[in-house]
């Protein structure tokens, strides 16, 4: 809930500003927008961090690739700047520092903007969310970040500096395929979480059904629309990826693009299946305490009724008639104690037989 | 409810009527029709009001814009006029005075007619719709609004008479593009009071469930498959418009048109995230009604159960029989009363344990 | 029901006859068929009933337009003898005089043949069908209806009548949408009657739930699924006409389908609206009902546990024991009234705090 | 269920097995397997049974027609027989010995194979299943039924034996065809009886709600869920035979196979409809008893808690306290015995106001 | 549930890997890989075990086919050194070793990468899953199998020794059909098992309703949640490799594919079908568990009910009155007691009148 409410105040500030207005849309920060610039051969690697802005155009030096990591997107100018030194389209811009997008791809041409969102497990039990945007060109690769909540691409930082493995050795394309990849990954160590909080949930539902289970019923509910949305437009994405005929992506990387869409579809699919799992619970859930409530109730009327009979015998010989023989007895009283008995233990043995109690 | 109506008492005005026939459907207006007429190149700007119909006619002046605003569609005869100066086909009239249309595009060669709906935030909780329909030609743009509940064009308007930014520039297409994004816009500030009412009605279900909520649950359910209505169709225009090979559509505006697309993509998912969350919030309220009324039933059928062996005891001993030793005890009274004092205690002790109290 | 019934009535008669006999499915008729032979050019207009059905063979006098309107499918022979002048096939005929087709429209090169449901509205609550069956050649027109419940074709011949408007300047195709759009703005009479039962019970439902509303609702849900069924084919049958290359319909006139198109997508999603908002009044009154009934038993149960333990005070001082020191009291049958009211109001004030009561 | 446990075991016993292997799959018979031969052109007939089966090779003899029609397919060498004198593939004889396919259509290049399942009404209430395959080639038709329950085709085979219509003068396409309309045909009756149980039960359902009334209600959901499997994969076929450019079915024929498709969809909208009418009337079911329960506990609720102050009142003056001056009051008794009915009857009158009684 | 936690742990121990890293996930495993490798042609079978993994190279012998079946893949390097030779893409190996790919298939060109899902029946109740990868090339094919629980392919080992049957003249895309094909018949006999256990519950459900039956039938509905995920996705698997234009399956193979592509189609419908009786089952269970409990308390409260006014009655002939005219009558007592027994029978027999005994 507090999310969409976020995302509204965000949108509703920016109504009846021109398209291309840059305002940015999400949470304040203290820290200052750090970037990171990789220039890497197959040879060599170029790690230089706050850099020199003006520095920042593309080079169109053969084979050598340029990572621009951006962390931080809510200093427009920094980012205006940026965009202009690479001749970025307004509209990209004004997506990328309004951090409420939801997953697309868009062919620019001369570059690919794409944006996801990154899921990070929190130590707790929720997870959080960042909008990551990555602009793809011939041979350059910008990505935005957030940058509240850590980062996800040190593994391929880490990958780039040991030179090992494919990476340095392909292009810009298969570095945003790696980006991508471990940002899936991380899906899943989120949907882990997610299983585990299911799990627990559900051990209890069937042991200890309670009322105050349907309120994290309805939590968990709600956190995988939120999954869903957040996943589900990511598959499109990778699909047009993998589909498009755009230059930008080489024949081997559509190979790896492949598989990371069939990591998506896989990370949807979990999703759909914990809604059915939770839908599931849920009607365990109400039959389970509805169950309980029918017991109880069943147990405490079937006592009530073996009293009645009783009650209304003590009552009887309660009387006051002049003329009522059995008082004058004078094993009368022991007589209407055994009488009683007979007939409790009879409608305790009837209702046994019935299953009553 | 009363939305459906208005639609059906509209329509069933116009049964068999020759179709082009022009029929004002829609509320009664006691305001003229307010026609302003606004024609600019890059360099200027001319804005007339009351502006002489007979003037209005289509010219080729190369890459200047003409943007006609005509605010209430309820002048039939005025709406015919201005038709037939652009040769605008009957139908498309006929739609212009009708405002039961559903958001459509149609593409007649010459020119582009295009239906929308404006969704207007209102002070209290509701908000309040209207019909907008454009006839894009080239170098031209007409826009019908109902007019009554006030207008979001005013922005547009600014940017024109200012100027600035990218819209005197570019043709009548960029300008249906940035109306309809103002239009697309001003849904969020829609969907976010929505979103405020949701997130109070949630905490009210889960604090003080209460019937009265079933029924503004209701409310909100039927409100968001009106939203649903009045958006969903929007996507299909916006997706024709990018897609499609009309001349009439520039290719840099339809970048800009993929822009709105994915906005309204968003507020759509967001109205389908606001259905799960009502339908989660609706099965959280029956649960929690259910287990109050459980709570409290079994709490009275406990203390019910406590107290029926204590009535059947003081029964037993207010029979008559002449011969009942208890009673002649002298401590007779105060053991009984000792024993009723166990018995309860100790069915209070077993309740407590089976967690029935 | 009664309707589906007499559709396997009607169906299970023509069991194992080959394909193209002619069996009327529907109604028995004490009226004879009605023929009514329109001749129409822009200029003039000729009209003959009753007519020699030997002379009913096509003209090509050029821009001439012929249509034969027959009221009543029940005589075979005689829609034997239309037929096979007009050369229709078989399988056309065997549909016409049977009235339980779905809506469809079927190419035969020649002619366009096209089934569709009328629905009329009847003075009281309900609704009738009647199938109406066309057969569209080059410059003719067969139209054949069921006749029984009246005919919504009038406004159509008075318009041909006074030739104002387009319908004689233009071809058989443009009558036929004609009589289509007809149909389909009385469509809308239907729903809007739908509508305002839909109105009155959701106000019953709301203010005085009672179970013979929830027959009501059943009832109003499967006329909803009727209507769906009928009106959901036509929307095939219309973007058929509009979309296909065949010559018979003119492409002015699919600009005028298009709009009708158009009305029946706008009556489908009137339907799924309502099945909506009638799902939603389901819910409403079924928890109204449970609510109502747990109101009344949590009053009485509290009402009784009130007396509960006055009940069992009054038992007390019943029981006959010698020595109970209380009886000798002057003021004890006082004092026990006193302490009976303490506990009495002790408890309402319990209740009440505890929203019980 | 029996159905669904028939399929498995029967499936499981071919487990392992080479594909092309034919084991017999489904009720063994008693009966020797029925083949009859029709050899016919438009002029004359020969029908002969217990044919030879060394005699049956395909003939090319110009427009001559060959209907083999099998019954029984549980002799394996006989059908395998068959199959080697027209070359048949090893995987059609397959599918044809196992009557446990789900239909569908097969383009052979030399001939179509085609499986669909036979509805047979029964005296009873419910209605069997039998499988029937066709092959067709270039003059000549197999079909395969299973053989045990009786036989729809014998109203075309006496239209063969007349010479009447169409259906001699026509290829083996044509009688293709007619055998498929006999079969769709016969849906129709088998949806008829299910409609008349529908209807039976939902007057049940309304006018006495009874726990067995569920029980039906399921068996008949899960007879609809079995019909919509058997009938709906038949549209796919009949779509695929009237789309399709085999050069085995003319366009004549096609004409016909459009109208069996087209009955083929209204059998299927019928079970549709059916389903949505069952949950309906489950719903009403469900509301129904509960209602009946409600308002019994609720007239019992009432009736005791008339009671219960008046019980009150006996026992206060069932106390035994020396001093109670009410009991030495001469219309004491009286007076209380008038209270009390005063209580009874404003109770009474309060309950009715409420409308609890 | 077990299920879903152990992917979890698999995929997140991956994490920031670089794609092509050979990670085993699954369970891990005492037993060494056991490699066999088939190497035949239509005249003989060589058939070697524990083979040298230098000699795993592709010889491009004619006609000869080569099959290499690998049992276990917890071998890291052993898979490795196997894909060198081979040539294969790093993603296929990665894939292979880790056992949490969801089925489907790969176009590298020159060999197709296929992963589908084992189904293997247990004792017991439930069945286990093992991934089955393979790689088709040119004359020959791989499989990995888990190799825990058992393998389907001995029947088809079978096969290939006695070379009877098409599967030694048939190419490597012929023996992949083969396995995949005894993999689906699989499918079918876990579902029976299934079935069987859906039956068994049924009957509990409608004779002996009890709480626990509901936790079977969320357990059985997780199964089936789990086994369409299993078996969806093999019919786009192969629909792919039937439709495809790859060189590596011939076109008489194609045929082959059609057949086990249908039976995956019956498999599925199979789960949607028991997905519907689970839930049919599911409300009928909740029906009669309420019915009984309704049943229950309906008696009781008229038990209660009917001893209301006779306890009322004792009460008031136990009052201590001076003046009760009643109770000095002789015959008052036994009067008393008739009146009470007029009273209980006309209540029982109005209570069952109204069916409510």
């Amino acid at each position: 809930m507090k999310r969409a409410r976020r995302l509204f105040r965000a949108r509703s500030a920016k109504e009846g500003l021109p398209p291309g207005t840059l305002v940015h849309i999400g949470e304040a920060s203290q820290h200052a927008v750090a970037i990171t610039r990789f220039s890497f051969s197959e040879q060599e690697l170029r790690e230089e961090r706050e850099c020199d802005l003006a520095a920042l155009t593309p080079e169109q030096a053969g084979s050598r690739v340029t990572w621009i990591d951006v962390e931080g997107v809510h200093e427009v100018e920094t980012i205006r700047s940026l965009g202009e030194s690479y001749s970025l389209h307004p509209l990209v811009l004004e997506d990328i520092v309004s951090t409420v997008q939801r997953p697309k791809v868009e062919d620019y041409d001369d570059y690919l903007f794409l944006v996801a969102r990154m899921l990070l497990p929190q130590e707790g039990r929720d997870f959080s969310v960042e909008q990551v945007s990555m602009v793809l060109g011939r041979g350059w690769l910008f990505t935005f970040q957030e940058g509240f909540r850590g980062d996800v691409f040190e593994s391929v930082r880490e990958r780039l500096r040991s030179g090992k493995g494919r990476i340095r050795a392909q292009g810009a394309d298969y570095l945003a395929y790696a980006l991508l990849d471990t940002m899936v990954d991380r899906y899943f160590t989120v949907l882990e979480q997610f299983g585990e909080r299911l799990v627990l949930l559900e051990e209890e539902v069937s042991l200890h059904p309670h009322p105050r289970l349907l309120v994290q019923l309805n939590e968990l509910k709600k956190e995988a629309i939120f999954l869903r949305k957040t996943i589900w437009p990511l598959r499109e994405v990778l699909s047009f990826l993998q589909r498009d005929d755009t230059e930008l992506i080489n024949e081997t990387t559509r190979i790896y693009l492949r598989d990371v869409h069939d990591h998506a579809i896989q990370a949807i699919e979990t999703v759909e299946t914990y809604r059915d799992l939770l839908s599931g619970m849920q009607d365990l859930y109400l039959s389970s305490i509805a169950n309980r409530t029918n017991e109880i109730m069943r147990f405490l009327t079937v006592i009530g009724t073996i009293f009645i009979p009783l009650t209304f015998i003590v009552g009887l010989y309660g009387m006051n008639f002049k003329y009522m023989p059995e008082l004058e007895w004078h094993w009368g009283y022991f007589g209407v104690l055994l009488l009683m008995a007979v007939i409790a233990l009879g409608m305790v043995e009837y209702f046994r037989r019935r299953r009553w109690l």
